[in-house]
């Protein structure tokens, strides 16, 4: 058995302290694994005295996360520290820059700056390892660098942020009959319940507007196509607007709302979108539930294949951070995203505006005799079909508000968006119209 | 970019023409990703006039598969003509003698000899890639040995054939209302529909009764928990016993019927298993239907990780079998199964007697005053406890048959082969009692 791998690690929060744990629990059969020990031999975090549950006492300290990757005793750095600026990006640059290999977590960073880290990392002959940035301990990212690499990939897809996909569940939970949707709770609600139980942050904002998605959806973007990273292409839309009527409409109409990160080549432009989405129950998709994330390749030989499993937490990301370490200690060194960095390709961009799907769509308006017609006749005019309409349980009384769920055939997102546009302006209109994007995969 | 890889293919059926297409096809994408190109340099088929869609002229012909693999102008050896023993044994032995890595679809030959072959690579500073003999173009090979490297895995099980996932969901589809179960299809009308749409063998014996579940299993079992392959340990048991009705009963008590093969490690013994399984409806492996298959993986840090696809067929294996190539052309070579074949342990086998779980019982019984009662007092004095007991439909007169279903609560597999002994030797029952198990993950 040759030397050990030493390893510098940046970070020990929730994330690094398990990734020690797991190196040190686990030590035996990664050793057998690697062919090799993994040795952590520096450390750098803020607090020197905190008890992280292992031993340190061997470990050079840093508090300089920069220093530490340039001048620690180690092969290779671990960075846990999160952000896609600032310590995280300078450490890593100064890992790479003296020959080091990187794992790291940070979907921030590589959806900012990856084609470039990509192209340093391969030029002095070093990788970086970015398992645990994407759906946490589901080993995707091999699964699609390696495991899928005989393929051209058409498309991938998944559900990629756990708080998102457990606040969808829990409105979704409890349920009651159709047509009775008080009993749901409501976006706000199980929003808190999810801060309360530490599945949501305290600033929700990247996770439920959808940014943290679309980092890890970027990211897989570049890996299935062999493109360039392009956080700056993929149309964002996030959960707030979703709401316990949506849920419960969506499940009378035989589907669930989840929200997704989708990436597909269409003639040879590259769409990537993050948006709740409207899937149909009985797709293996549609049964991802609470805090577990799942991802969907399309390759042209192996055609559909689905991975599963906890998308956060220390002990699934400590996983992946691991897998890396033992594949950099087994010497494995493949360029960053599957293709050498400078043979990356710039695919061209398919605007939103030209994204092409059916719609459902929910109107609250006065309930009179002549909205419907008006309604209908704004979609009659830009050349929307509609495929069904559902008004139940009239107002109280004739001039009160009720819901209107419209589903439309598949249509163009600009024409849409015209007619959202007239319709939000009808004077029977009393809230913006809310609309949900429905995939058939 | 360095020289190609040179491949010497032994056998042009399905899987190897899918094989050479696949290569050719998808040529410029295959040689970014491997660093260099992929080059079919020989192979070995018994008709060398058959049109395989692919240009072989440039490729050196080989009668003898033994030949091709020591004397082949090839840095690799792709064996794809199936069986433990025979050719398909003496190639790859020959080309790991010759010093060549090996890349194969053949589960049954690993499940007979893969500890002694991995072993022989071994030596021989090379390896056998094997994504393909196991789940098709789920790449859970890789998924375990690389990707859940870092975990200590406690369970492995999954849907491993096609053939006998899609026989049992044709058997569950139609379905009909509860208590009306004549609408739905028998096995064997089943498999004769399968057999014509080409999802099953003329002679289905190795599917249908379980024996590639078990090759695949045996393989998993090695490669999740460190340790030797041990064909011999699998209880097996197909699938040929379950009827319409008990997919019936099964949905009415809100379960489906899935044949699995499960490998856990119980108390540092390994338990290996095939056989029908219960699965409660809602549970994500009860989703998997038709040919699809899918493989589900426990581990300490990682917890529950699943991988779902298609299990056969020409695109999906080809592209597992260019996956291992491609890892080869890059230079990654690691042991056969994870860890270095001479240190995988002997764990001990957990014989099924001693298995432990919950059943599901159908009888056929005369409908007879105290029939009930004594099946009931045989129960009780194995001291199995009775979960439910259905009994619907009465016959038309006394003295008829009547099926009866019960569902224990958890008890060992001892236990109730003794009672069902007993039962089958009352003079009320009139066919051998049908029993499965109810699985609870």
């Amino acid at each position: 058995m040759s030397t050990a791998l030493r390893i510098a690690v940046a970070g020990l929060g929730t994330v690094g302290a398990g990734t020690l744990r797991l190196l040190n629990e686990n030590a035996e059969v990664i050793a057998a694994r690697a062919g090799r020990a993994l040795q952590v031999t520096a450390v750098c975090a803020r607090d020197r005295s905190r008890d992280r549950g292992v031993d340190l006492s061997g470990c050079q300290w840093f508090d300089d996360p920069v220093a530490m990757a340039a001048e620690a005793e180690a092969d290779v750095v671990v960075e846990l520290i999160g952000g896609s600026e600032g310590a995280a990006k300078q450490m890593v640059e100064a890992a790479l820059a003296a020959g080091r290999s990187v794992v790291t977590a940070n979907k921030a960073l590589l959806a900012h700056h990856g084609t470039a880290l990509a192209r340093q990392a391969e030029a002095a002959g070093c990788t970086i390892g970015y398992e645990a940035a994407v759906a946490g301990g589901i080993p995707i990212i091999k699964g699609l660098r390696e495991g899928l690499a005989g393929n051209n990939v058409s498309r991938v897809y998944g559900i990629l942020n756990g708080t998102c996909n457990y606040i969808l569940t829990q409105m979704s939970a409890g349920g009651g009959a159709p047509g009775n949707p008080v009993e749901r709770q409501s976006f706000e609600a199980v929003l808190s319940e999810a801060q309360r139980l530490g599945y949501a942050e305290a600033d929700p904002s990247f996770d439920v507007d959808g940014v943290d998605t679309a980092h890890k959806l970027a990211i897989l973007t570049a890996l299935a196509f062999g493109c360039e990273v392009d956080f700056d292409a993929v149309f964002v839309e996030g959960i707030r607007n979703v709401s316990a009527l949506d849920v419960s409409y969506a499940e009378e109409l035989g589907y669930c709302i989840k929200l997704l990160g989708v990436a597909q080549q269409v003639n040879g432009a590259v769409e990537q979108r993050v948006h709740p989405c409207m899937v149909r129950i009985g797709q293996p998709i549609a049964s991802v539930d609470g805090v577990f994330n799942a991802v969907v390749a399309d390759g042209d030989f192996v055609d559909t294949t689905m991975y599963e499993g906890r998308g956060a937490g220390a002990g699934p990301t400590a996983s992946a951070v691991v897998a890396d370490l033992i594949d950099i200690a087994r010497g494995t060194v493949l360029p960053v995203f599957g293709i050498a960095a400078d043979r990356l390709s710039r695919l061209p961009t398919l605007p939103m505006e030209r994204h092409s799907c059916a719609y459902y769509l929910r109107l609250l308006v006065l309930d009179k005799p002549g909205v419907i017609a008006e309604v209908s006749a704004v979609l009659r005019d830009a050349d929307i079909s509609m495929e069904s309409m559902l008004q139940r349980g009239r107002a109280q009384g004739e001039g009160e508000a009720v819901p209107v769920i419209i589903m439309t055939h598949e249509t163009s997102e600009a024409a849409m968006r015209a007619a959202l546009d007239r319709i939000a302006g009808l004077e029977a209109t009393l809230e913006p119209p809310q609309l949900i994007r429905i995939v058939d995969f």
